[in-house]
Order: C-alpha cells, then sequence, then structure tokens
C-alpha cells in the first residue's frame, strides 16, 4: 500500500508514548540519584528486556532473539525476501549510569516501527528495531554487535567458555542455555540492508552551537597500550642531578608532549594517559620504572597511523633527553579501527532534517559504538542529539524531551525515505 | 701525660685490627649477596650491639648507655669534669643494605679510641665513641640522635607509646625497659665538646676526582611534600582536548619544569618526585586527581626557601596553564633543616689531610646524618671517604680499604689535634 506524500509528510511519531516508555523503563535498574544501574545480562538488564519483549508483543512485532542475547521486534517487509534494515541500540548501561545512553536508541526504533505500522505504510525492507547485548562492555565490549557481525571465532567462544563462567552464567540467564551456540547469532551480510541509530552526543558540540541534530560520519578509532619507561633507581639525595636516570621525568616530559602533539597536529584526535605507576614509588628513590596506560583515538585510520608513529617517536626522544638508555617499550592491549558512516546514509539523514526543518551539522563520534562493527558488514548511518553539560556515564546525563522527539522523527523520516516513501 | 711530637706525628690507628672487626660486624645480619639487613632494634641489631659492647669491654673502655638505647663506650680525661668529644655513627642498616654505611663510623670511631688508649695520651676531653639508635629510621629517623639532642617533647614519647607498639616492644628488646624514660637520653650540651663522624659519601665527587677525603662543609636539608593537582573526570574519548581539565597533564608538566628548575638555577639543589598516584586511574577517563610524593633538598636554608618558593609557583603555573581551575596543594610531610658543620672542626679535618699528605676537598652531604640533629647543641664534623661508584643502600656498596685507613688516621689526627697534641 502506498501513501501520498501529503500524509507522510505529516506523519510524526507519539512522543507522549515514547516519553511513557521512557520513563517506565527508566524506572528498571533505577538508583537513588535519577540515573540508572542496568548492568548487561545483570537482573535489571534482564527484567528491561523482559519489558521490552511485552513492548514489542503489544506493539505486534513479532519477536525475535538470538543466541548473543540480542533482542529485537520485526515488522515485516510483504516480500518474505526483502533485506532488513535495522533500528536500535543497548539496553544495558554502565555502572551507575544514565537513563538516555542506548535506552533513547531503542525506544526511538520501536516507536519509529509503531508510527510506521500504524500508518499501514509497506516498505521494500523488513524493518527490525534492536537491543544490541553487553555494549558497554560489562562483560565483552559490543559482544551482542560483535556476535551479529559474525567477529567471533570458535576460539572466542571456546576462551570464553573455559575462562569466564560468570558471563556464561549470565548469558543463561539471558537465555542463551548452549554458549557454543554464540556463533549461530551472525547474520548474513547479504540480508541486510543497513543500520540506523539514534544516541545522545555524550558531548558538547551540538549544544554550543544550539544545533539539533548532529548526522555522525565517523566514529573514531581507538587504540590502547601499556607504555613503560626505563630509569635507574637510586638514593634520590646523593645521585648527582646530572646523573640521573629518571623513569618518571621521561614519562612526565612524554606526557606533556604528547598532549601538545595531539592539540597542534591532529585537531580531531585525542590523546589520553588516564594512569601511571611508579617503581619503586619512594620519596626518596629515583624512578626505576614509569608504567602509563596510554589511548589515541582518531577517526581516520591514516592520521590514527600517522599520529601513533609521531608518539612513539616523541617518547623514544624523551627517553634519550632524559637520558634513560632503554627505549620505552609500547605494548597494544586494544585496538578497535575506526568507522565511517555510510555516505548515502549520511545524505539521507540531512535530507530529513532539512524537510523537517530541524538544524544539523555533520561530526564525528568520539565514543565507541555498535556501528563501528556493524559497518564492517552493512551500511551504517547514526544521529546525535545534544546532552546537556556534554555529561554522559553518569546519573545526571540529560537530553531536552525535544530533541529526543526531534531526533525520533528524524529517525522515522530517514527511514521512510530509505524506503522509497515520498515526505517532501 | 704528655707525649713529643716526633711520637705522635708517627702514630696511625692497627688498620689490622680495624679490618678484622669490619668483617666480623658485616657477617651480623649478612645476606647472601655481601650486604647487611641490619634493621635498627632488629635481633641482628641487638646482636651487633653485643657485639660492640664486648669489643668496648675488651679495649678497657667503660660502657655507658641510655634510654634511647644510643650505646658507647668511654675513654676518660684525667679532670672528670672534663668536657665529652665523641666520634660515631650507627650500627644499623636499611633493608638490604652495605656493609660500610654507619658501621664504618662506629668502628673507626672505636680504633681511634684504642689507639689513643694504647699510647697512654693524655687528652683534654673524655672520648666517647658513639652507635646512635635508628640512624636509617626504621622506627624513627634519627632516633637516638633526637634523643641525644633533647628534640623529643612529652608528648612525641606518649605518642609513641600510644601508637607505636613494636616500636616499643623493639626498645624494650634493647634494654629500654621505661620508654617514658627516652626523654632521660638528652645530653646537657655544656658538657659537650663536639662529634666527629665518618662516614662514606654515598655519591661519586671524591671517586670522580680521585681524591682521598671529603671534608663535609655542610648537610642538605630536606623537605617532603605531597603535592596534589585537581582536574575534573570525564569521558576521554568525547571530552574536547581543549575543554580538558586533565590534573596529570599539569602534574606532568610540573614535574619537567620544576626539573628544569633546580637544574638551571639551583646548581647544589636536589629535587625529587618518587611516586605519582592517579584517580580514578582509568584508560578512558581523564585523571580528576594526581597525588604526587616529592622532595628537595638544599645545603642553604636560604636558597632552600626560595626554591621552595619557585616551586610552589611553577605547580601553580602549571595548573593553570593546562586549564586546572582549583590550585594545587602543597602538604609539608616531614622538614630537616639544612645544617652547618663547625668551621674549626673543618680546618681541623683539613689541617690533619695536610699533615697526612692525604688529599681532600670540601663537599656538601646530600644525605640526611645525625649531625643535622647534634649541630643543634655542639660542633659537629664530618668526613666522608669515597663510594665506588657512588652505590649505597645497596648491598653492593663498596670503598677501597686504603681509603678506609686513610679516613680512620685523619680521625685520628683530628682528635688529637683538637686534643692539643701536636702531631707535626
Amino acid at each position: 500500500m502506498q501513501i501520498n506524500s501529503m500524509t507522510a509528510a505529516a506523519l510524526h511519531i507519539n512522543a507522549d508514548r515514547l516519553h511513557a516508555d521512557f520513563e517506565e523503563l527508566a524506572a528498571i535498574g533505577g538508583t537513588p540519584e535519577h540515573g540508572v544501574n542496568r548492568l548487561a545480562l545483570s537482573l535489571e538488564d534482564i527484567q528491561a528486556r523482559a519489558w521490552f519483549a511485552d513492548k514489542l508483543d503489544a506493539a505486534g512485532l513479532s519477536i525475535r532473539d538470538d543466541d548473543a542475547a540480542n533482542l529485537s521486534g520485526v515488522l515485516p517487509a510483504l516480500d518474505p525476501e526483502a533485506k532488513t534494515l535495522l533500528i536500535g541500540s543497548h539496553l544495558d548501561s554502565v555502572p551507575n549510569g544514565g537513563r538516555y545512553d542506548g535506552a533513547l536508541g531503542v525506544l526511538a526504533g520501536l516507536e519509529v516501527l509503531r508510527t510506521i505500522k500504524e500508518a499501514e505504510l509497506a516498505l521494500p525492507f523488513h524493518l527490525e528495531v534492536i537491543d544490541f547485548t553487553d555494549d558497554e562492555g560489562c562483560w565483552k565490549s559490543l559482544f551482542g554487535a560483535r556476535a551479529f557481525g559474525g567477529m567471533f571465532t570458535p576460539r572466542d567462544v571456546i576462551d570464553i567458555i573455559a575462562n569466564n563462567g560468570s558471563f556464561v552464567a549470565a548469558l543463561r540467564r539471558a537465555g542463551v542455555i548452549n554458549p557454543r551456540a554464540v556463533l549461530s547469532a551472525r547474520r548474513d551480510p547479504a540480508q541486510l540492508a543497513g543500520y540506523l541509530e539514534l544516541h545522545i552526543e555524550q558531548g558538547q558540540r551540538l549544544e554550543r552551537e544550539g544545533i539539533q541534530i548532529g548526522v555522525v560520519t565517523g566514529i573514531v578509532g581507538r587504540k590502547r597500550y601499556d607504555v613503560t619507561f626505563y630509569g635507574q633507581a637510586g638514593h634520590s639525595g646523593t645521585t648527582d642531578m646530572y646523573k640521573r636516570r629518571d623513569a618518571l621525568r621521561g614519562a612526565a616530559q612524554f606526557i606533556v608532549r604528547a598532549h601538545d602533539l595531539v592539540r597542534e597536529r591532529f585537531g580531531d584526535g585525542i590523546f589520553n594517559c588516564g594512569d601511571i605507576t611508579v617503581k619503586p614509588g619512594m620519596f626518596n628513590i629515583i624512578p626505576s620504572e614509569a608504567r602509563l596506560v596510554v589511548e589515541i583515538r582518531h577517526v581516520d585510520e591514516q592520521l590514527m597511523a600517522d599520529m601513533e608513529r609521531e608518539i612513539i617517536s616523541i617518547a623514544k626522544q624523551c627517553a634519550a633527553s632524559t637520558g634513560l638508555e632503554r627505549e620505552p617499550t609500547f605494548t597494544v592491549v586494544t585496538h578497535m579501527p575506526a568507522a565511517k558512516m555510510e555516505d548515502s546514509l549520511i545524505r539521507a539523514f540531512e535530507d530529513s532534517c532539512q524537510r523537517l526543518g530541524v538544524s544539523h551539522k555533520r561530526l564525528v563520534s568520539y565514543a565507541g559504538h555498535s556501528s563501528q562493527i556493524l559497518s564492517q558488514i552493512m551500511p551504517c548511518g547514526m544521529i546525535f542529539i545534544p546532552s546537556v553539560g556534554g555529561i554522559s556515564h553518569h546519573p545526571s546525563e540529560f537530553s531536552r524531551w525535544e530533541d529526543v522527539v526531534s531526533g525520533a522523527n528524524v529517525l522515522l523520516h530517514t527511514t521512510l525515505a530509505l524506503g522509497g516513501v515520498s515526505t517532501s
């Protein structure tokens, strides 16, 4: 059934219903500080999933789950052979987190499906709203999306079963009785049309410029290292200042210069040294070792590689200029490559904003999201709504309700446009 | 009895006897790595004290101890009203320390007294060789010297009794049955002629210049601080690099600039940041707090104060230039003022070196010693002998035996000169 463009253009999500859903969900694992504690596969998360399944059922959507505990509701196309367009995010939270992160993307997706179903619009793809398991990495970062994307090997699964009994127990609690079946959560990319996600920005760029929608062009790559500087212990009082090999002095120079480098030469790059451990750590002994926890992020893999090379070079220079004889070592702990959002989806989001009179700008995501994984198997598109004060992963995380509604309507109209329903 | 100058000039300590003593003492608490483990008031230290008392007894010296467990042997002057010239150091060691630090000063003092006694020289002062309790600060830094100098208040003693049961037990083990009596270890300055100490340099200045004796002109003052930089935690990925308040970035700048300041502007000063603790200490969270353990040393109290002022000023500048809103805090943990050695004793040591044909130079001690306390109540003089490789507080601590013998002879001849026995 095809409706006329006037009708489609007037279509909006049901803001009151979305708000009621939001409040109900926020109460599950709700904390006295108005945040939520809903760790992946915890009792609170299981309760949220049950609540979500009820909502899918009530909306007349078919419930689907897989062996990675991803949970979705499907609005089928007329053609059973059609591809699937996914919309979603995650219901889990970080410990003592906020009510918006993740939850909003799932609820907006649900509301889009309900709105389209109620309008009886026929789209050329199955629509599926999905909650991806453990986005926040309580057990394994982006677990559900990785399983969905077929990123796990049999060895990964054996490793989980052998070494992570509590994770296995949590999966069983969520209905994944046989954890070996995690591999079967993989979906065939040939059957997937794409993935859309609405999320809070977790930054202040939109708020500062008074813009309603951020259209994400890419997600930064992340690389985490253990960096160790090696010096030589000695009596801090009697060793000549010019003869010292002070590992912490070298490390401090490195921290200063790496920050300066990224600010001056890599405008979109991020450098963080989040922790440092000194040996032997005595007030009167020259530090013999300084071990740093370092993370770099960049949206462009080539620039990320350039930045990494220069940071390693600076570390060597700092060690040499402070008299350290041994070169510092860099051990890669994790590497999550940068992801590009699909150009056609970026433009589709922008066109919808334009038609709806919603202000928008392109930006990069400095936080990780499931589309970082999913963009390897299908086109992905993502929009941000403003985070007040940029605060996230904290009970005071907040977005204005009118921004939530605008975002959900952009999601709706982008979905319609992708489905060929003219709304102009 | 007065001897002629020819006889006195020919007087030397008995190097073989000193060496035998050294080997016997080094075996007490000796470790497989040829170091010693003789923590103050440990069973090993008690054993060393018993050995020392036996040696004093065998040498015909009168044994004296006090309620701070200081242990000494006295060679009395003819006049019972004479003042006392002390010579000594300490028998305790740091954990897994070396065989020379402290031990040498006590043994050289013992050898000086024995040599003078055997030569039947009459001096115008009582001579007392002394082992000061807990120089290394296993329980309380320079405990014996402080008690001797009358630096403890009744409140200090009550504090030890109330809060440090294992220290009280250790004192009892060493024969101090009533710890309240620690205050009575104070000696009347009017009865004291001065204090001489021979020690290893614990640095490389003498060795580098091929000089046999360092005549100490002063001992550096030490000030230890807890320095805290305050930032603001935030998601390291999503917070704009230019908006960060990264406590560790400020602290790193401070470490770099404080090192540079001391090197460039305070040639004799020492700066050490020996440890740093970061909160919350996560790879993906901007550090909200960095707490540094900082120590500065300078031989000149005025320059120490200037250095302190500039270091605090640099810390504030670093906090401001990295966007930290709150000023860093400096909490003084310990302050040991600088000490000047007595001019007349410096010259007396130099004259003895001259007469004995021993090369010498003046230098400053960057390590703490008991004369830092004792110089507040009587004239103090100190000489260093070379430390091979500058290594100390380590089993591989080593001094050439000919340097030990030269040092002991300089100590002997300085004592004779102070006693008016012409040796030229």
